[in-house]
């Protein structure tokens, strides 16, 4: 090949190293930019109780288990050395630039079908493609009332441990941070007390001891048959709503139709008298929290399990579509609507274990990077005409490895296209 | 009545409480000696992890449900404040001497058919029937190996808080107080190892979100099919031995054939890598413990839940059949083989509920103080031929109501025996 094709990766979390290693061993030239001093993004910082929510069994990267003496729900610092021996076992080190945070990158062409130039540590280089993989895990979102408190604020990116709170313990959303938060606070005998405005079916770690996803009699069964025996062994092992005093009707039982919250232990501590409920908060003024049922209640510290924004502080928001705060993808949501050259690893969460979804990401991505260096044009356009583009991050696993397949199968018709395939009519006026 | 019969009830516990107030309901008069100096026994030094492992829907006093406001499984403290709300609303303290340790009792007649002599304070007096509500699990049981470690080395009994323990944690006894202290260990982050010298089938706290006392549907089907039934609903929500590394397998998936553990933390905590599981211990030497595996490690605590020896200190042994370290009982676990006018009130453990039992167990002894007033003589011995003596203390519940039932009857015939039903025939030789 006379041209060297050259990629640039944002991120060296797990996303990125995913993305890094796959490329790499498909031949395709990449580097990672990552703006701290190590590899492995948030879970160096994730707080002190958060476990792996998939199993261990499922859970990793490509060719890269596990290490056998590995819990089946590994704790954080097991998932930092993991990945840090992901980067020394493929020695990738040598092929990402640390301290190296993506200041700006500009499509080359209206949308990049010339490359993409990358401003890092003030200087321009061109590359022919970027896997956008700066996580969506790091922009805290806090709802208004929160300016209104004065007491200990703390959003869950930055909660770490019961030593930064004190007192009586108000936890803010209940997806799988809030009840960590929850559970850490209450176990640490904390005064608990959770906001939960809607109801939720939460969901077992394991059922009969096992991870959902080793439970293979239950996935060959089809989609609506696997839903309901997941409802009925939910509830056989947790009940419903009903058994835990103040918790609010969920608006569907169908797992689907809400997001994934696994955790026992929250529903646990319910029943212990150990976490209150509480409903949507209304208003606060300095600690005295309002909430919809009239109640009011002070608190010394509330914890924001409030989620995150999604935010791509290098590519100016106009050249993306957006939807619900974020952009819309295609192609197992690696694609952009109308970029080139351009691609998303990790902006998206099938349910189940994370890291294989990068990797399956990736080497769609680069099926796509070889039709781009054979000259296709236009691929962006191609799938958001083929596909509904998704908002969702969150997306039940079958629906995803649908979208997966079915990118595949349209990428062997685009890579078998030959000139005689498609002979452009020139249209005449007459 | 001409004579003012007196009983004396040793304990101010939940057994001895609920024994002072049932007897004195039915018009019995009764003093109770505690050698505290307030009622409520073990639930004012237990430690502090400790929640009722049964739900409060069916673990009241009679006529005394607990606070509407309480949880599901309230808290140690809850427990103490219960207790204490129990002896103020039926004003029992002023039958209750406290600081009394009772020193010694004295069968007045070789089987105390004419009443007992209690000793307490240095002091002599006459009771016409002892009510015996000292407990069960206050003498520490320990392994003789036990004196040979050289770390923080703390029977159950004495432990309170993490605040008392160091470093690597051994846990020694996987019944339910093991549990308690293998969890509470593991949620403050030390290093917990537990020695399961063989399986268990641990039960969960609840099913469908639901105590198993709460499942009629259940409770309504014959025993053999409870618990089949309870074998898989216990399955499906915690798998079994092979999902818990190093877990060994149970001798018996009966849960009637071994003591029940209801724990959901404990089987959670191992698959999350937090608590570690050894077989038998079969050395100690300083720190150094040597497993049955031949595996070595040190550790800074161990925590022996090792269980309690029955101690009657008041009452010479001899007095009493001794089985596997138990005195044998008949007529609900209540009466002993071999003396009058001495009943125990909770020496017995029927699975579920305790406090309903002590009650029960006291209406049952009523009758038989009402049958010993009216002249009957001999009562233990007539028990213990007509029922198989119990060496038990845990047992099965309907195992035990049915005996209950069983007494009820005989007493029922006893109570309607006349003179007119019996006529010994004297013996002549020819």
């Amino acid at each position: 090949m006379s041209k060297r094709f050259r990629y640039c990766i944002i991120g060296a979390g797990a996303a990125g190293l995913a993305a890094l290693k796959t490329l790499r061993d498909l031949g395709i030239a990449a580097e990672c930019f990552e703006k701290a001093a190590k590899p492995g993004g948030h879970w160096h910082h994730d707080y002190d109780a958060l476990h792996l929510i998939t199993p261990k069994n499922s859970s990793f990267f490509d060719d890269f288990p596990m290490p056998a003496d590995y819990p089946l729900y590994p704790s954080r610092q097991q998932v930092c050395d993991y990945i840090q021996s992901y980067v020394d076992a493929f020695q990738l080190h040598e092929h990402i630039h640390y301290h190296s945070a993506i200041e700006q990158i500009v499509p080359q062409g209206e949308q990049g079908e010339g490359g993409w130039q990358v401003w890092v540590n003030g200087e321009a280089r061109h590359f022919d493609g970027v896997l956008v993989a700066n996580g969506h895990l790091w922009d805290p979102a806090l709802p208004p009332q929160a300016a209104d408190f004065q007491g200990i604020s703390l959003h869950s990116a930055a909660y770490r441990n019961t030593r930064q709170i004190k007192g009586k313990v108000l936890v803010v959303g209940f997806g799988n941070s809030g009840c960590d938060l929850a559970v850490d606070a209450a176990q640490q005998r904390f005064d608990t007390t959770i906001v939960m405005r809607r109801g939720q079916v939460f969901q077992p770690k394991a059922l009969f001891g096992m991870p959902r996803a080793e439970l293979p009699f239950i996935n060959e069964l089809p989609a609506e048959l696997q839903n309901s025996l997941m409802q009925v062994l939910i509830m056989a092992s947790l009940g419903n709503w009903k058994n835990y005093p103040g918790m609010p009707q969920p608006d569907s039982f169908n797992l689907d139709e809400q997001p994934p919250v696994v955790n026992n232990l929250l529903l646990y501590w319910i029943q212990h008298g150990r976490i209150a409920i509480k409903p949507a908060i209304t208003a606060i003024e300095n600690k005295t929290v309002t909430f919809s049922d009239g109640s009011q209640q002070q608190y010394d510290t509330i914890l924001w399990a409030t989620g995150f924004h999604t935010r791509l502080p290098f590519l100016a928001d106009e050249l993306l579509e957006w939807q619900l705060g974020v952009p819309l993808r295609t192609a197992g949501m690696t694609l952009p609507t109308r970029l080139e050259n351009l691609w998303f690893v990790g902006l998206a969460a099938p349910r189940g274990a994370q890291w294989p979804v990068y990797c399956a990401q990736t080497r769609l991505i680069a099926r796509m990077i070889e039709l781009k260096q054979q000259g296709m044009r236009n691929l962006a356009g191609l799938f958001a005409r083929q596909q509904v583009a998704e908002t969702r991050i969150d997306i039940v696993r079958r629906i995803w490895q649908l979208n997966m397949d079915e990118t595949h199968r349209t990428l062997d018709m685009l890579t078998s296209l030959s000139r005689d395939d498609y002979q452009p009519v020139v249209a005449h006026s007459y």
